[in-house]
């Protein structure tokens, strides 16, 4: 049994009345233009759902052929897939990292083996850790919780015959220029994206895999058939057009502006991050972090408690970038 | 391997142009109420997904305990995590029916044995034909596509313990009074249902499983996390209404009539339906069925072709029951 609660997740610690920094969806609500779309399409629901416009948005965005794109309800259906079709013998996840990978393999039957990054080198991928006969590799890039972003070449590094290496790029259209990413295609690796964080779509499940063909049909066979709802197909189509790639480009910018204003605030509260972070979200760790938690949920404040996380503990603390107000006022909060 | 395409559905014989006789889905957009309940959430997407509101409508509609209700990513998802959870020593699929429970089976690795109905006998259940070491038996009601309704003491009686009798009721609201439903609960059955159908929302994914606690649990820990979207969380609330149950009431009662027309048109026009049709859609067998399929087509209607179900052959076509000014017209064009 895992020692961790793997699927505790941000959304279970956010309630009405408090401001959430514990969920790392950025935008509140999807923009006007994706919202019009998708009322668009509740007249066309009746007809069976299909991925097929989906899939070639996704190829032309990230220039893969059809065959290696597969879109999913979310990058967790994903996990699930490759939990049940493969039958790893030395399943390994990299932690700290997001817990539904593990979670997913547990669950399928497989045992699992944590690789945990050192918090004192900063969570920085160390290829060496990753045992040698390890066949399918589980990282995050940037990683959540730490907003770690591991080089292309560690990662690459990993990359071996024999062995699946799985890049969980959820967060990554959050970093300028995407740069790090691995979309474009390398033998051995499959990359998950989430159309989740960015543009506001937690509650309607649409993200995709690119990997090789053959491992990509391998997933298609034990997905669950129409599991893609027509609104994610229409909202993966949108998201790929190239005014929203420059639309989350900006917004990737203004985060990134919108954490170092964070990291600065915090590090003047004697709160300094761990790492070196990247994503939309850092990660810190205090003393009597579980009490400060609950007194910044009397103060109005959610955060997301870090010990769910295998290699962390009650002290680290997840903390969502939010626009400077917001950012403000909680960090008012935390002096007090 | 499979000898049938079990992976063929209806959706795939329809295409721009042709009306649509193939598909089961009953209203060909969800009705405005609901579409301005879906539209109106639309602004709530970036949360992540819950269906605490959705189990409780469920259980309040079949007088169940939340613990015994599981809402899906529609019907298709439960096969998947009935096949995932359990390691049947003989799973038995009774056909002709839905071929997806047989097609999840075998993805999972689980070897089916098909018990096949007499078409003879008009399709009825005969129970003497499971085996009696069968743990795991799937059976539609009324069953996809043969439109028979099974008496719920035949299905009872094929329930006993080291038993799972799993029973798709995915069109049994289509049946006024949804009479020879298991919904209510009995030891070892378990009932799988759709909204597809009745409301629409092929294209939403929305269903729900009710079970026993011990086999609700099972299935949840196999459940994609958030694989039901909040959009089909919502429409699974609003359908469970009193007023929802009562129009589809009024929609079960309209479509037998419609139902009725089309058998006594097809009768006339020396094409006798097989069974005793109790679904919004009928089996026939026409001697050069794949041929007289061609023909429809060029005339501008899309039939449901019945050889890919396990006991079917190409003879076999399955038509869906429309309102009584498609139906003239089809049966013209089947006249000509």
């Amino acid at each position: 049994m895992p020692d961790y609660d793997l699927h505790h997740h941000g959304d279970r610690e956010v309630e009405p009345g408090l401001v959430d920094l514990a969920v790392n969806v950025r935008l509140p609500r999807p923009p006007a233009w994706l919202r019009d779309e998708l009322a668009s399409a509740l007249d066309s629901l009746a007809a069976y759902p299909s991925t097929v416009d989906a899939v070639a948005a996704v190829a032309a965005r990230h220039g893969r052929a059809s065959s290696e794109v597969l879109v999913t309800a979310g990058a967790a259906e994903a996990f699930t897939l490759l939990a049940s079709a493969f039958r790893p013998r030395h399943a390994v996840v990299v932690h700290p990292q997001f817990t539904e990978p593990e979670a997913a393999l547990r669950a399928a039957g497989h045992a699992v083996s944590r690789v945990i990054l050192s918090e004192a080198d900063g969570f920085v991928l160390d290829p060496a850790l990753v045992p040698a006969d390890a066949d399918l590799v589980f990282v995050g890039n940037p990683t959540n919780p730490t907003s770690v972003l591991h080089p292309a070449s560690s990662l690459l590094s990993l990359a071996r015959p024999g062995r699946l290496l799985v890049v969980d790029e959820a967060f990554l259209d959050a970093v300028p220029g995407e740069i790090e990413s691995l979309a474009a295609g390398h033998p051995g690796v499959v990359v998950l994206r989430s159309l989740t964080k960015t543009w506001g779509l937690a509650g309607l499940r649409a993200g995709y895999v690119l990997g090789p063909a053959d491992v990509v049909e391998r997933l298609r066979a034990v997905q669950v058939p129409w599991s893609v709802s027509t609104l994610a197909g229409v909202a993966t189509v949108a998201c790929c057009r190239p005014s929203a790639l420059e639309e989350a480009e900006k917004l990737a910018v203004a985060a990134e502006a919108d954490r170092e204003y964070l990291v600065s605030g915090l590090a003047a509260a004697g709160v300094p991050v761990l790492g070196d972070p990247r994503g939309p979200f850092v990660l810190v760790r205090v003393p009597g972090g579980a009490s400060l938690r609950a007194r910044l949920r009397e103060a109005g404040y959610a955060v997301r408690r870090g010990d769910t996380f295998p290699g962390l503990g009650p002290d680290h603390l997840r903390l969502a970038v939010r626009d400077r107000a917001t950012t403000d006022a909680f960090l008012a909060a935390l002096r007090l």
